[in-house]
C-alpha cells in the first residue's frame, strides 16, 4: 500500500504542476496559482468524497496532500523554463497520477458499498474532474470533453478492475494489470492522436430551457 | 407514487436529451455528451442532496438513472435528425419533468424537516441547477438567469403545493394541482414569451471585489 | 458574540449587494439578481459547511440570511442609483464582513477539530468562494485570482488569530486584534494598489491533460 501511496502523493505533484502552469499563462497571481494547483490536484477526490459522503475529505484526512501541492506550486515557479524540457517526464508521472486516482477512487466507492458500476464511476470522477474543475475557473471549455481518450482510459482500466475482482487474483497484481492498462492506452493513444468520435450536431435547435 | 416516478424517470430522459443535445452541439466527444447529459438530469437533485445532507444522493440511491441517461444519449445520437420535429413532445416531457423535479424536492425538503421556505428553495435547485451546471460547463452563461420565466413557474407551483399542505386535501390532489400549476405557467409564458423584468444596470460602479 | 452576529448579518448585506450590481450589470432577470446575490453572500460558507460536513449548512440553519440577502437585493433595486456615492460605506461593510467571515469560518473549522491549517484554509473559503462561485457563474475570470490582495488579508487575518491561540489572551480581545488586521491590510492595500507578483509563463508548454 505504500508504494501506492507514493504513486498517489506523485500523481498529486504532477497534478499540482500542470493546475499551476495554466494559471501561470493566465497570468493569475500567487494565490490563483496556489488555488488552480489545488483544484487541479484534489478537486476530483473532493467531489468523490462530497458525493459519497466520505468525512473527512480527501485533502482533509491528510494533511500532505496540501504540503505536496505547495511544493509543486514552489517547484513550478522556480523551474518553470525547465519543465518543458521534461515534458516526457511529467507525462509519465501524469499518467502514473490518473491510474492511481481512478483505481483509489474505484477501491473507495467499493469500501463504500456502492454498485460496481457506482463505484467505476467515482473512479472517473476522481481523476477526471480535477482538470474540469480547473477549466471552468480559468474559463476553458472543458479539454476532456473535446479531444481526450483520457477518460476512456481510466474506464477501461477500471473496467479490467472489476472484472478481475471477480476472479482469485492476488490484489495488489489487480491493481497492477489494471493500472498498466490505464498507462498503455492513454500513452499509444496520445502517440497516435486517437481522439473519441465527435457527432456533428448540425440539427440542432435549441428548443429547450 | 408508482406514476410520479415514472414521471421522473421521463423527465430525467427528456432533461438528459437536452444537455445531450447542447453537447453535440459543442462539438463534445462521446464522453462529454454523456457528462453534460448526465449534469443536466441529476445535476439539480444531486446539489440538492449534497446541501441537505440526503445519502446516497439521488443517481447513487437508484442506478436507474444512469441508464436512463445512457438510453437517452443513445437516442439522442440515432434520432438527432428526428429530434427537431418533436420538439413539441420533448418540450412537454421536459415541462412535466420540471414540475415532478421541483415537488420532488420541495418533499424531500419537507422530509428532512426543512423550514418550508428552505423546502421550497430545495424543489427549485431541483429543478433549475441542472441546467445551470450543464451552462457552465458548456461555458454559456446560465440561461435561466437572462429569460426564463421557469424558475417562476416552479416558485409558483411550489408554493400551491404549500398552501395546500395546511388544508386537509388528498396528497396525490396536492401533487397534481401543484404540477399543473407549473405546467401551464410554463407552457402559457412560452407561448407568449413572458418574461421577467431587468432592471438596467447603468450606474453600476466595479466599487466591490 | 451578538456584535459578531451582527457583522456577519451586515457583511452578508454588503456581499449580497455586490453580487446583486454584477448581475444587474449583466441585464440577470429578477430570479438570475437573487441567485447571484445569494451565492455571493452565502457560497463561501455554503462549500466550507458541505467540506466539513456541517449540517445544516450556514443558511439552511438560520433563515435570517436568506431575509437578509432578499432585502438587500430590494434594497439595490431601489437604491442602485445612490450606491455609487455610498461607495466608501460599501467597501467598509464589505470588508468588515470579510474580516468576520474568515474568522467564523476559522473558529468553525477548529470547532470541527480541523488541523489549525486546515482551519485557516476554511476561513478563507468561507470568505473569497462566494466571490468566486459568482464569478463562475457570471462569465468572469475569478477577480480574486487575479489582482486581489483581499485572500492576502485573510490569510494575513487568520494566522494572527492562530497566533493568539496560543497565548491567553481574552477571546474577543483576539477576534478583534485579527479583525482589525483583516481591514487594516485591505483597506491599506486597495488605497495604494498593492497587487501580488504575477510570473510570467512564458516558456508554458501544454504538455499535460
Amino acid at each position: 500500500m505504500s508504494i501506492i501511496y507514493t504513486i498517489d502523493i506523485i500523481g498529486t505533484f504532477a497534478f499540482a504542476i500542470s493546475g499551476a502552469l495554466v494559471a501561470i499563462k493566465k497570468e493569475f497571481d500567487v494565490f490563483g496559482v496556489v488555488i488552480i494547483a489545488f483544484v487541479t490536484a484534489v478537486g476530483g477526490g473532493m467531489l468523490r468524497d462530497v458525493l459519497i459522503n466520505a468525512h473527512p475529505i480527501n485533502w482533509m484526512g491528510d494533511i500532505n496532500y496540501i504540503w505536496t501541492i505547495l511544493l509543486a506550486v514552489v517547484f513550478t515557479f522556480l523551474f518553470k523554463s525547465k519543465i518543458a524540457p521534461l515534458r516526457k517526464t511529467m507525462f509519465l508521472f501524469d499518467t502514473i497520477g490518473i491510474s492511481v486516482f481512478t483505481l483509489l477512487g474505484l477501491q473507495k466507492g467499493l469500501a463504500y458499498n456502492l454498485h460496481p458500476f457506482l463505484a467505476l464511476v467515482m473512479g472517473m470522477v476522481s481523476a477526471v474532474f480535477g482538470g474540469v474543475i480547473r477549466d471552468v475557473l480559468t474559463r476553458k471549455v472543458p479539454l476532456i470533453f473535446k479531444k481526450e481518450i483520457y477518460a476512456s482510459a481510466c474506464l477501461s482500466g477500471g473496467v479490467i478492475y472489476l472484472l478481475l475482482e471477480n476472479i482469485s487474483i492476488n490484489n495488489d497484481l489487480q491493481f497492477v494489470i489494471s493500472a498498466t492498462v490505464i498507462i498503455i492506452i492513454r500513452t499509444v493513444s496520445v502517440m497516435k492522436k486517437y481522439e473519441l468520435p465527435k457527432i456533428k450536431g448540425d440539427i440542432f435547435t435549441s428548443f429547450n430551457k
